[in-house]
């Protein structure tokens, strides 16, 4: 199952350089991990902003949450997220295929 | 799975009353279907409005999707969908159940 | 008398780990207890998010609102309460049944 | 049982002058029996709009939603509904008294 | 003059427990006295929230700004006024009168 | 008392360019009745658009209503009316002078 | 380079009904030729709506502005285009591969 | 003096396709004229909507509204303006050059 | 020039009581000098609010900007400016008089 | 390739004011090369705002993502990118040029 993921990073300005490093590298390697997983089909980045847009596969919306929820900047973001029917223009597998 | 589903029925005012009362009953007859199928668990209207807000039980969001738009009212209607996850209060069956 | 509530809860990103795990522990027991009285009904999370949809149950808005503002998180939380009506499609209970 | 309720009327701008008289004289007469039964409670204008709002009582959101759509201009109004619980300043009946 | 006027407090979670309770006594003391005085006619809670809406009366805008900003909340606060004009259902008493 | 009033005028593409020439004629004679009788205090066009901003002086909000119904564009124009109250930087004359 | 593209579509409810099918057969087809010209890379469903979301490659914002404005539906639609850059988690091509 | 200004237009799907042509040759003229006076300095398009967003200069904000009522598509568009002061950055001649 | 200018301060509730009055002294003596400069027209309190509504008058832009930022409110300040141009009913001073 | 570019730059009021001298001073400095290297085309102050719109222009969305992301105020500003197409009354050179 497709999901449309939205996730708008709001980092406070006066969170220390070090604590910031230190959680950006935590979030790139957690999102190698779910980019491998398969549940990050793709992804891109809104320009100008700590914001992504992405593709994401999940059984379900419970393990979509469990996966958005393990990212090391979820405290800090703002994450929205649709549910993605089949459009009769492409053959991507879903819930009825 | 499980679905909230907001359905708000924009009739034009200048509908023929004929036709308003033919497709409402439409709307009546493929409600009760639906309800019997399982697939509106639970609904109730928003005092005031012609809108509903509804619990729907689907596959996924294309066998969903299928179900809205086999509704009668789907061309006059505002459709909002939102994916639900398993809340640990409740053991309500979902996808990892 | 059914109301769609939904509690959205902005926890500040510098709060304490033990603060926030004993806040959550004490949710969960609250949360427990509104279910076992039969004021929460159904509950789900909204993927993504720290944040829940539910059906909730009480004897009217002034009953509904000690029971929400009871909950450990009604501080950081922000909450929307909708009254439902009956809709035909269903026989749910409510106040002219 | 109080609700705070919100109606904007939109006739459309080439209802006929007849028809339009006749629809608001209808409008009055339904609002002088919903007033004269204690439905409507309070009512103002929103100035310089077709814009009203009201305190309503009813016996609950069901008994509401039917009394609103009983007015002539339900059809061509935007209607908002607001459950109010009871204010410590205030004794007001309600569902707790 | 009649106003309808919306409230929503927004009390910062990590005011100090004592702090918070002087604050809110203070609050019901202005309130009681507004009430007294005739400003406040009829208030309600928005159940779920720490939000009210209420009927004014005040002389005009000025005074009832004054009146507001007197509320010990006030600094918290996110506050709406509307004035409010004489509907033909009531013979509520207003600047025509 | 001194009101802050917003009025967009929609006028439907399809009005027959007689009724609308018409339409505006009558809104012109009608708008110096009202600057002459002091309602209308100052008013500017918002750039671009069929809308303007203006500063309205009436004894209260069932004057302005009035004032603004009476307008032959009513039926097709968005108006918004915000009381205002004195600033301490002027001493323009209002309730409490 | 990729793009995020929202297409609502509103056909009025008073379209005919051959007008529509004929419409929808022409959308149809424009969106295979879009799909095998590779302009549309992936396009689902929004569930309920008639709304799509899609990852699309073109030259540039006018050939993309050119392949929307080709769909038969656009008179009908409601089009928002997000520009994509890449991210870090993927090596999609783009403008700096 | 320069402008941000928008425009966004609406024609209405059942408008005649001569009329449509001739209406969109009208625009293109004026547009034309436009540039060539200096008052339109520089435009573009929201890619995939009827839509533009373009630079203009006039003598002020009266003047700039006149120009933008020229357009044959003004009834048909909503067109929002803003008036720019000069950045730091550049050296581009407004009010104070 | 004229401009309709909003401006709603968002003084932090910690804000120190000697450094909030100490400010706000400040705000008042600049905004005498504004006022007697020309640069307010008039200025209006939006009741209940701390925001106020002025008319300002300023050679363009720029100079507008300037006098603004020059607020010593102006670091808590959220500013809306409109450029007005003018309405045929008022002979007020414009760019085109 | 050219983009509209809107910049509102958030400072905390306490930022202590060598720090916020610094900030916009390192601002300055890079808003300059930027400018020397093309990026920004033209840039103007939105009045009485900290923000300010500018045209840019890049050889994509991800060179534009990262020269935004180079600038000092990043961190305390909320960026909008419109990636903007050819315009039929300008020959401004773009991806189809």
């Amino acid at each position: 199952m497709k999901f449309l993921v939205r996730i708008e990073v709001r980092l406070p300005p006066d969170l220390a350089p070090e604590a910031r490093s230190e959680l950006l590298e935590d979030e790139r390697r957690r999102g190698r991990e779910l980019k491998e997983a398969g549940l990050i089909v793709d992804i891109w980045r809104i320009p100008g902003r700590l914001e992504n847009v992405g593709i994401w596969s999940a059984q379900g919306p419970t393990a979509l949450h469990e996966a958005l929820r393990s990212l090391p900047v979820a405290g800090y973001a703002e994450i929205e997220v649709t549910a993605l029917a089949r459009h009769p223009l492409t053959d991507d597998g879903d819930d009825l295929a």
